[in-house]
């Protein structure tokens, strides 16, 4: 336990130095986002702040994590999670890369973001599926069963895995609100790694790893929500949330947890399904009576709520305490 | 483990129900609080935003943590802690509502204030000292050892409560800021508690309660910052802050860790600290040069940061992450 707090202060604390240094090298590299021309108008005054901010908190949660992880036996499943985290991370930093470049508010072309997600994803649920301590099933919570997919498991954990990533990207729309979002996630996928240790000493270190990735998440997070909170001083950028979407689902696909998302990471998960819901009555609409009509005022879900006349720090604090009840909820079913 | 879950749960739920109805009801009342004459010109806009929201969280967490706690063998931990959360909060009530009704700033004179403090924390003070399992010692936190006091631990007790709910109530200066700082320190409080309860058997139950009662602080607060966060609906008043600081210091108390909230409550402390700065160096400068000179801007330190540049929101922030950072170092010396 000491090791995991002492995990989480050294990724809080490289946060920290890496922060004031790297806001202003972004500011002048002139890392200033075009912000996504469908947003609300009110974002409008963000024009001029940087990002790619991800890479602060990025590189500190992997240098803690492996600095304290456990490499005397086995560490496969810290492997996977950072190949996860630091594959979609990657992806994210090329398309902010060339949005920087070529000032585009989008950067890569939907078709180069999902090619590579998708080998990303296809590697690493093979190898889930042939690992042996992890394979083909998934654990359903609150019920305390295992469900065997055989064969299926890989095409449906590449479309959990692809899915996840994008949601994480989809949530980062509003200052603080996927950091602190995803920081509780990481607690609660800590805790249930904790508990999850102690009750397999067959597997006990891998999983020990995990709650150290975790923590160095949390560490890490935390610290960047002082430059990344309301009013922000520089976002997060792909590279950020594809990090954090690749690390939360590295965890669940090491730990069986993938059908755990869903209750801990409600909020990624509303805003894919309301970016669907939004996007597909309006096609259908449109088709069937000429004129697209919406379900929301605007998708994702944050920014419906904020055209509704919330303040936006108030939307972010409602993510962020139903986030934590949810996530109490799920540590329920891991605590005897 | 699932006990104390169900405890945060179940105060968050009842928060979240009570908050609602107590809001218009509070506003419907009157109960607009006459903003503190001496605040930064920006707070002037928080004219109609109602007080005694401190209600809406402390009724949930009593009653989660006498509901929850463990009944069956020795519950005196509770009873102190409860006693002194509430004792120091009825004095905040009694102040909120003097302000309401006669519609002053400032409701109770500085001697109506502090006699019944005074003489709470001497009751408190004396049942300490003469209870078994805690008596006249503090633990030095991080040395490991213990300092007794001898007679001289009720003055020193006493000193210490009347500052830490004073503390607490001067934290109170900014949306979110004192219910977000604490609720943190009540989750470390909560954690710290149940490592000792597993060293402890003897007094097991008794420490495993004081967890239940700061789970129950921790998700009411959580559910209150709801309604407390920026931009504020509702502020919490002296009952809240009172409230707050007669828990935290309720379980200082029966765990011996008076010592320790200097650390995990720094932000309290400094509030104070700034304040007797603040004023005794305008009373030093006045007497010798004829001008009274100031330390900060404004005091307490929360305020000084704000004219200094930092937007409200930034300061709120900031002051959570450093509390949280201290949160885990304090950890370090109870883990093992």
């Amino acid at each position: 336990m000491q090791r995991l707090i002492w995990t989480i202060i050294a990724a809080f604390a490289m946060t920290v130095v890496l922060g004031p240094i790297m806001i202003p090298w972004l500011k002048k590299l002139k890392f200033g986002q075009t912000i996504y021309d469908l947003g609300p108008e009110s974002h409008k005054k963000k024009q001029g702040t940087p990002t790619m901010g991800g890479i602060i908190f990025a590189i500190p949660a992997l240098i803690a994590a492996v600095a304290f992880g456990y490499g005397d036996t086995r560490f496969d499943y810290l492997l996977m999670i950072v190949v996860s985290a630091l594959g979609f991370g990657l992806v994210g930093f090329v398309d902010d890369f060339i949005k920087v470049k070529l000032k585009r508010s989008l950067g890569l072309t939907p078709m180069q973001k999902i090619v590579p997600q998708v080998a990303l994803a296809a590697v690493l649920s093979v190898w889930a599926y042939r690992h042996p301590s992890i394979g083909s099933a998934l654990t359903v919570p609150f019920f305390n069963v295992e469900w065997n997919l055989g064969w299926l498991y890989i095409p449906v954990m590449m479309f959990i895995m692809v899915g996840t990533v994008n949601s994480s990207n989809l949530l980062d729309g509003l200052d603080g609100l996927l950091s602190g979002c995803s920081m509780i996630d990481f607690i609660t996928m800590m805790l249930i790694c904790l508990t999850m240790a102690e009750a397999d000493p067959a597997n006990r270190s891998n999983l020990l790893n995990v709650a150290i990735f975790a923590g160095a998440m949390v560490g890490a997070l935390m610290s960047f929500l002082r430059f990344n909170g309301y009013p922000a001083r520089v976002f997060m950028g792909d590279v950020g949330s594809f990090f954090i979407g690749g690390a939360l689902m590295g965890m669940a696909l090491v730990t069986r947890l993938s059908l755990l998302l869903p209750v801990i990471a409600l909020a990624m998960f509303l805003s894919s399904l309301s970016d669907i819901i939004q996007v597909g009555y309006f096609k259908y609409t449109k088709r069937k009576t000429g004129t697209g009509k919406r379900v929301f005022k605007m998708a994702p879900l944050h920014h419906h709520f904020e055209l509704s006349g919330m303040p936006e720090t108030r939307v972010v604090t409602m993510y962020y305490v139903v986030t934590a009840a949810l996530c109490l909820l799920a540590l329920l079913g891991f605590v005897a």
